[in-house]
């Protein structure tokens, strides 16, 4: 049979998703939970290879040509082996096609700074602080000019390999909550650190270090003009979209 | 100069507020960081000895006789020398007869609890995680039978030798949002682990472990009549009341 997995966790204590060797990752986690239950080795597959300390809340895996299970009791099951700062959600019985990553349509991320001249012990971590006055309102006007489909070799990480570089942004959105500012974007894909690039250079416009406007520096195709990469600890995937609802 | 400091910490990697040898407290944290900034050892002088593990968002604590200092200026000097777990939010000059500690009127606590088959990996160490389905309305119906003067000897952990365990409970309130349940509780004072064994006591009278009413409980003075004590983590020192609002 074929489960896919949906799980959250705290990427703080974790070297990222993908298995390596000598590190903890969350796919390590999984696979050593998998194996427990199901009583056999079986590969992990993750929809998005996130960074050392970042977060998810609905992230999706899956697992290939698994022995015979209830789907609704694997959740319980997999959450008795796994680190409490693991914890899967739901499973579903889904087709041979199916693949976390590939048939993956949208993916939304969070990034979330914690915005006050006085840290908060409690967003340690799980937010990124920012110290000097953020205008929320401007930061929208500006992640709004991401909107659409472009080349956005500008925003990835110097050093990835990938060639085809174009991506679509469907929406992108900046809100407070109290001390809270927070940035949602939905596209088809994102480059490496994409979200971080892109939320430094919105923070960077904001601040006046970049004066070049969004579409300048995508036109550019140059990382040196777009913004600092943001710390890890802020960004989340927040949800996978898939042309089924396969969770529902 | 007598100075009055407020701070909020997450109380997770240390063993509470009271000054141990060899173990991390707040304390302890509080008069190494109020050493370097005034340049002199001087004592921290807390509202409350809190335990291992938990949280407070508004303690109050104070520095007797120290040097010359702009109050304005300690919040930023302070948490300079602090670990990112402790936070300094504000400090005010204060009379001489003031003391966090004897000075206040009214304590509040809240207790938080993550009410979830599925354990929620950012509320680890911050709230207690319960399985079965709460009833935060039953909750609320039972934590205001706790309101009044009573004599709480029934809610004192043993061992306590405290004499006097008449308290006054002003407010005891029970809420839902989303899957965290909250306790709020204000009274003007409270006995060792007396806020953790009323919420025990509160859900263990909704799962029927305990029959007796809350009136029959206090009026018996027996601590093995009342309920568990609840684990650390979900509690915090919420805020602190004194006759003039010092920080105002």
């Amino acid at each position: 049979m074929n489960f896919a997995i949906k799980l959250s966790y705290l990427g703080t204590n974790y070297s990222g998703w993908q298995l390596q060797p000598n590190v903890p990752t969350i796919q390590g986690a999984m696979q050593n939970a998998v194996k427990k239950i199901f009583c056999k080795e079986l590969t992990v597959h993750g929809c998005s290879r996130t960074d050392a300390g970042v977060h998810a809340m609905e992230y999706v895996c899956s697992v290939f040509d698994a022995p015979s299970f209830d789907a609704k009791k694997i959740p319980l099951a997999l959450n008795t082996y796994l680190p409490c700062d693991i914890s899967v959600s739901s499973a579903v019985s889904v087709p041979e096609d199916f693949h976390p990553r590939f048939s993956a349509l949208k993916k939304e991320y969070i990034y979330k700074i914690y915005n006050s001249r006085i840290r908060d012990p409690f967003s340690v971590d799980r937010a990124y602080m920012y110290k000097r006055p953020l205008d929320e309102i401007k930061c929208r006007e500006i992640a709004s000019q991401f909107v659409g489909t472009f080349d956005f070799a500008s925003f990835m990480a110097a050093g990835s390999t990938v060639t085809d570089t174009v991506r679509t942004i469907y929406s992108f959105d900046a809100w407070r909550e109290g001390n809270e500012v927070f940035f949602k974007v939905c596209g088809d894909g994102f480059l490496y650190n994409m979200v971080r690039i892109m939320v430094g250079t919105i923070i960077n416009s904001c601040e006046g270090k970049i004066t070049q406007s969004i579409g300048d520096i995508i036109s550019a195709k140059d990382r040196t003009l777009a913004g600092q990469t943001m710390p890890a600890c802020g960004l989340y995937l927040n949800k996978v979209f898939y042309d089924n609802n396969y969770f529902e």
